[in-house]
């Protein structure tokens, strides 16, 4: 299965996402890893490592990252 | 199957974020129409009226947008 990781920051913007991935990714052979940053800030760094700029985004497992709307920006959480 | 639309606009952001898609959901249950803005500008309306404000973005079934990224401003667009 493919991983991918979803980080949210628990907002309005991140719920609204993660409910609309969930339907997708729900229905396909994705793993997802769901990192709440604002609960486990131990993961900022890889986040920001990964390029995320803001939360809600998804990390492909090529690389990828896909920033979905906009939450927050990820240097505001830490 | 679960009816979803892609709007893009053939830029780079927009052919990154096609290729991610097309990995999660070539293996999922949806019908996804591509629509590339540039080339159909008779869809606007509609685009812009799905709540559509900058491109790439994934229309989904239940009318939530999410904006993947940033490309082109979809007012740049006509």
């Amino acid at each position: 299965m493919a991983k991918t990781t979803f980080y949210h920051a628990g907002c309005p913007v991140c719920a609204s996402a993660k409910h609309d991935l969930n339907t997708i990714l729900g229905r396909s052979k994705f793993d997802v890893e769901i990192v709440h940053l604002g609960e486990q800030p131990a993961a900022l760094p890889a986040a920001k490592q990964a390029g995320v700029q803001s939360v809600p985004a998804l990390v492909m497992e090529n690389g990828s990252v896909l920033h979905i709307n906009f939450g927050v920006d990820i240097n505001a959480l830490g």
